[in-house]
């Protein structure tokens, strides 16, 4: 597959981290978030079966967390997701779609409440914050809204409990899943949060202060050796056998959080405010039309750039948006949106990779 | 300066021609609008040489057009502009900067009419969608927000027009500057504009159908060679000489039109209805604090990834935001957004480049 170079510019911005990665041997990059988000430095399933086995730190900046805050900054974060926030706790994360009026998805961020009146929305790749002040616009709320500097770097993999606990102390361990604290390194707190876009567990840690930041990515490496610590990023294939969804590939704005396997996060028995909530009743009682599934191929290689069509006996079943090599599966994985009457388990298809006609079924996310 | 490779997905969309301009010897891409625009295909001195004699074809397909529609869009594209458009014309173009609640920057796109209830906005880097389905979600206005799936070819250069005849026939000329028409090509019509992102006069073709589209695209290189027609894109020298301006580099959503020069597309007088006029008219009482100017650096090479500070007499007085060698000047060219009180002509400034202090100074735009 031929290979083209990113242009850099202020517009694609660089992170607080990019001049050490580039150092590290980043190879190539996306851009998400208007922001550069590493995408190889070695090859994907070393990466994997590293990122399995040992620790990385990722440098995941374009995870670009929006401040809400003020008085009426709760009712403004529920307006604009489905998901039930009003048993929602301080020091909490919540993994939430953000939906319009339409009931589409517009974003799918984790939420982090500091208190009531101050909401960080650490979003997918989408300009989130247009749509808050978009809403903002018509209504008279007392809310604060803007995109903080924060830059996050995730920590990775079965070895980032101990590594963790080398920097920060054993208390970094009894934090909860989805849940953040504030932890000291020299003489800077950070907001960590356990969570990360990985089955593997870890952190987040979001570096406000850039300098003191650097400092800790750099002490990482300095104590990391021990822990086979390496530069890493989001790892395609473990992302996709662990059924974590990617906004813009898996799911975008013509989905609605049904389609996507959201139910639980779609909270329509509640009497909270939110956009496009009727709509989702609607839906809801009348059964979605798709549904997004895994499936597994016969391939060994995959590189999908667009939606790749899925037929089982000429009837076009639904669509392929996301696929990788599987070293565990020993075939090509990925994320299709198929139609209700064709979603049952191991249900065949066919599909066009390579200009080769493959067989593949359908299978549960995240895969066992 | 290090390279480095661009991850595609089908989040980071192709476009109708990305396959044609691969083969053509694209080298290096951008990301704009979740979508690839190519940036360099053999050097960007060679290209600027080139459009500024001959004539290109850009795949401008990021270009987005999101198209309002129904018997209050109208209301809701003014509500979003500080332009007045009370007196625009089906068959016009637009160019206008949309403001937040607060006068700020969020896009700077260019507004097709093709009727009262009808209108395309072809929007710069940012979700522009997102903003005004956030706006519609408080309004009780009877519109239809969608993106399209129109993909752009740009034909740019002094040639632009005779190639253009050639496929088009002699009424193609009869073309306003900054207006549109239907025009045909075997069986399709197509929407062209007498518009683009440079200063070397061309034209911009909306492509619905995409076969038609590529047959085109085929179709302008089997005749193109007399006019020494070549593929291209936006050429960064060209556009900082000529003054236009590139949302997310020369300005963003901490800026305000007046700040950007805007002065006659922010209609503070007449008695339209648009969002942040109140707090752009007290920024025009008070006068703005910085402004966008060219300017002039003794330097070889530039190579911008973030704002770098301008400094006079150990005073900062502004920030470099874009910048490129300018063959034609023998010096550095860029966008700069200055402190009002250093914005006179010729105000000279340091800066560090490469790690070299250069001396620069303050230019108008576009610059002659």
């Amino acid at each position: 597959m031929k290979k083209f170079f990113v242009t850099k510019s202020r517009r694609v911005r660089s992170t607080s981290f990019s001049s050490r990665i580039e150092k590290q041997g980043v190879k190539s990059y996306t851009v998400y978030n208007h922001m550069l988000l590493p995408t190889t430095f070695s090859d994907p399933e070393e990466e994997y079966d590293h990122l399995k086995k040992h620790v990385q730190i990722w440098d995941v900046s374009v995870q670009r967390e929006i401040e809400i805050s003020g008085k009426d900054a709760h009712e403004l974060v529920q307006l604009m997701t489905c998901r039930d926030l009003s048993k929602s706790k301080t020091g909490g994360c919540y993994y939430a779609p953000i939906v319009d009026n339409e009931g589409k998805m517009i974003n799918d961020p984790l939420i982090y409440k500091l208190s009531k009146d101050k909401w960080r929305i650490c979003i997918a790749d989408s300009d989130f914050i247009l749509f808050a002040k978009g809403i903002l616009s018509g209504k008279n709320l007392d809310v604060k809204i803007f995109e903080t500097n924060i830059d996050t770097l995730a920590i990775q993999g079965p070895k980032s409990f101990k590594l963790m606990e080398k920097v920060f102390g054993s208390k970094i361990n009894e934090l909860g899943f989805f849940k953040f604290d504030f932890f000291q390194f020299k003489n800077t707190k950070f907001l960590i949060s356990r969570s990360g876009y990985s089955k593997q567990g870890g952190f987040e840690i979001h570096v406000e202060n850039v300098k003191s930041g650097q400092e800790l990515y750099d002490y990482f490496f300095e104590i990391g050796k021990e822990f086979d610590l390496k530069p890493g990023c989001p790892n395609h294939i473990e992302r996709i056998e662990g059924g974590l969804l990617s906004y813009g590939n898996d799911m975008d704005i013509g989905d609605n959080p049904l389609e996507c396997g959201f139910d639980k996060y779609v909270n329509l028995e509640s009497d909270i405010v939110f956009l496009g909530k009727d709509n989702l009743k609607k839906i809801k009682k009348e059964g979605v039309k798709n549904k997004l599934m895994g499936v597994q191929i016969n391939a060994k290689s995959v590189f999908i750039t667009e939606s790749l069509p899925l037929f089982f006996k000429d009837n076009l079943i639904g669509e392929l948006r996301s696929g990788a090599y599987s070293p565990k599966f020993q075939k090509v994985v990925g994320i299709a949106m198929i139609k209700k009457e064709f979603c049952t388990l191991n249900q065949k298809f066919e599909v066009k990779l390579n200009d080769n006609n493959c067989l593949g079924e359908i299978c549960n996310l995240p895969m066992k």
